[in-house]
């Protein structure tokens, strides 16, 4: 029993990331990988290694410049690593628990959902390649012929650009090779449209795109899962693009000098994007104050489990809005679609979203106790490592040192996942053979 | 079945707390409540009726030079019925739950516990009575004879200021007749110290004082929700007070330039105050960025349920927290002190949290769009507001009317509550005589 809870595939996952951060660091160290052949310090290395291995794309170096064309391929290998690990990972840890869960509800004979019904390890696997490769080669293909006929860039450059950002948008990276992110596109459609297309297919999540590929016309079918993340993702990615729209129509940092075509673009773009993608086209320090609530909000969120976005997940804010719903309703039954939300699940995206806050507010309090930058920056910042967004004010790259570990290790417990991080911290499940009488204290 | 729900007494409660601010506001537009005769514009007249009948504290206006004598009875009298209603209110709504519950739980067979052994209204109505009347009695006591004996007031001050702070501390109101709150008597232990003892007593919440008072010397008889209460109040309070002390210890505009006993002092007389009270002793608009951070997540905990306390509430926060708990560890049960949590206390604590959570994001947007000010300060009066804690970083005499009415409303909110707001505004229960089948969707 011992060891079996040690070898727990939960806490297989921590350590593995915690590796390739390692491994990452020490091969982002060596002088071949920057760019002045001198060796980045410790500290730089360290953060950039984090931020890839973590699909973050917070930097305090930047990554074109920087690094030489061998750190940006390091850099880039890290987040097609990191991203593809996580989604494989997370799938295969929702499928145990499932199963599980499966077996019991059929021991007690209730109703029977097929949530994940993807088959064995080697499946999921295959399929998160199939998937990766597809997508990402389509919008590199796209990215590099719209380089090639609207911007006339040589054809090494446009290859290395197209391919670069692809994979960064497909993983929810956000790493960019221009130091002003996509500003330069921000009226671009089509180089704006392939993006969005990697960033939304990435982070649906694994479960979903699972759903859509084997019955894509028929919806009935669908998981509650499915349903619950593709509805929440509408929702927030047009309600966040309309409130957007309204918040910076006549900001002259941002929206304000463009044509009406492309304030739509842009904060469509900009919604999408900040839901853990972390790719600016407009400029982040010129918003207006509303616009970096609403960003806490999208960006805390996030987008599908099992994916390459971070964040708390849709799937958690639908059930936890459900349960509300319920509650207020004086329903017995938390539901959805038909189904009633099993306890555990209400249980779990509780657990994410307190964790998760209260991960939030530590990190807040730490970095504001370290510098003296407005706290609006510094909550932007630690929301951003914690979702694994990589948006920025642009404070990260002036923080003191122990304020950038702290970003690092909120960029470390986002992607790994607070539950997933505090359940393989805890002292190991402790089965007693019996339950106390219950008790109603107030609430509220 | 129709009737019945509209006469249901959690809807009387928001109705009765309305028809108190609209009384308490056309009292004030009268001429003679105002220092200048001249009579309140209704903005300011408004404002200052829903901070004192929800027992908050903030104001537009100084509440000693602005109104004469009259208006300040008027303020005193206003805080006065809304601390009492609600802790009446609150108790009794609390009793009909739990007999519902425990009525339930006895034809169910299950264990039977006693969260509120009450007894019925007219003797829940009189113990609020008493303990207001003897605490309060005894706190203006005392500091009537501080005020004679250090600071040699005549008479009437003394006693005009030791009965109105004395209720203004047991109703948790904040309410001063002093601008700068209680600054001048920062380093008086003999002040702070009653004043203190009155906002601890009437923010514990009456099924914790009636615990307490029947049951004082037998603790392994108190109720789970007396435990829990007990135990996150005194946590929050001696937390709050150290990581105040780290955090201004050498701030030369708070904490710097006192004496060590007067730096603990007041640090603690802060950390009570933050949940929920609103006095200052220390300049708010001084404190640092971490300081003030701290203050969001006291000021948003608040106090115990049915007391005259805001937030959402210690015991709310105590369950969520248990509740994480046992996710992590793997429990089945939600547990403390040899009990376990009820599912439906469980589901009403979340519920306080989401819509809490969600109350505060809008209503810091909402603020943020309509003036220039920074985050921080309009996050701090938000929560200020939502929580009835009074405390301001100067700001709220300077918002537009937009601002100054959705602090207004986020008050009425934060003291009604939003369960029983919400609850009031849904369309009704509909029970149906089925269960939909159980689905376990991805969380996290
Ligand atoms: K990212
Ligand atoms: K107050």
């Amino acid at each position: 029993m011992r060891t079996q809870e040690v070898q727990h595939p939960a806490r297989v996952v921590p350590l593995a990331f915690l590796i390739a951060i390692l491994i990452g660091t020490a091969v982002l160290m060596l002088p071949v990988a920057h760019a002045q052949a001198t060796g980045a310090p410790w500290i730089v290395a360290l953060f950039t290694a984090v931020s890839a291995v973590c699909v973050t794309g917070l930097v305090t170096v930047d990554t074109g410049t920087y690094w030489s064309p061998f750190g940006q391929w390091v850099i880039l290998v890290l987040f097609q690593i990191g991203g593809f690990g996580m989604m494989t990972a997370a799938t295969l840890l929702g499928l145990m628990v499932n199963r599980s869960l499966r077996l019991r509800t059929r021991l007690t004979m209730q109703a029977e959902t097929h949530t994940l019904g993807l088959g064995d390890v080697t499946s999921v696997a295959k399929l998160v390649f199939v998937v990766t490769l597809v997508v990402e080669l389509l919008v590199a293909l796209a990215l590099i012929f719209r380089l090639r006929s609207a911007y006339a860039l040589p054809w090494p450059d446009a290859v290395w650009s197209g391919v670069f950002h692809a994979i960064s948008a497909f993983n929810n990276a956000g790493f960019s090779i221009h130091a002003d992110g996509l500003v330069r596109y921000a009226s671009d459609a089509f180089i704006l449209s392939p993006i969005m297309l990697a960033i939304v297919i990435g982070g649906l999540g694994l479960p979903v795109l699972h759903d859509l590929r084997n019955k894509l016309g028929d919806p009935h079918h669908w998981s509650v899962h499915t349903k619950l993340t593709l509805l929440g993702s509408a929702v927030l990615l047009v309600g966040g693009a309309l409130i957007l729209l309204v918040f910076e129509w006549a900001n002259p940092r941002t929206l304000g000098p463009m044509s009406i075509a492309d304030k739509v673009l842009s904060a469509v773009f900009a919604s999408v994007s900040a839901r853990t993608a972390g790719f600016n086209a407009i400029d982040i320090g010129g918003l207006t104050h509303e616009s970096l609530g609403l960003h806490y909000l999208l960006m805390f969120i996030g987008g599908g489990s099992a994916g390459t976005a971070g964040g708390v997940k849709v799937g958690t804010a639908m059930i936890l809005m459900l349960l509300v719903i319920a509650e207020i309703r004086g329903r017995m039954d938390t539901e959805a679609f038909g189904r009633r939300i099993s306890q555990s699940s209400q249980r779990q995206a509780i657990t994410v979203l307190v964790l998760g806050s209260a991960v939030v507010v530590l990190g807040t309090v730490f970095v504001l106790h370290t510098t003296d930058i407005a706290t609006d920056k510094v909550i932007f910042e630690v929301i951003s490592a914690f979702g694994t967004v990589g948006l920025s004010t642009g404070i990260t790259a002036d923080l003191p040192a122990s304020a950038q570990l702290m970003l690092a290790l909120l960029m470390y417990i986002g992607r790994v996942g607070t539950i997933t991080l505090a359940a393989s911290l805890a002292l190991g499940e402790h089965r007693m053979p019996y339950r106390y009488p219950e008790e109603h204290p107030v609430v509220g």
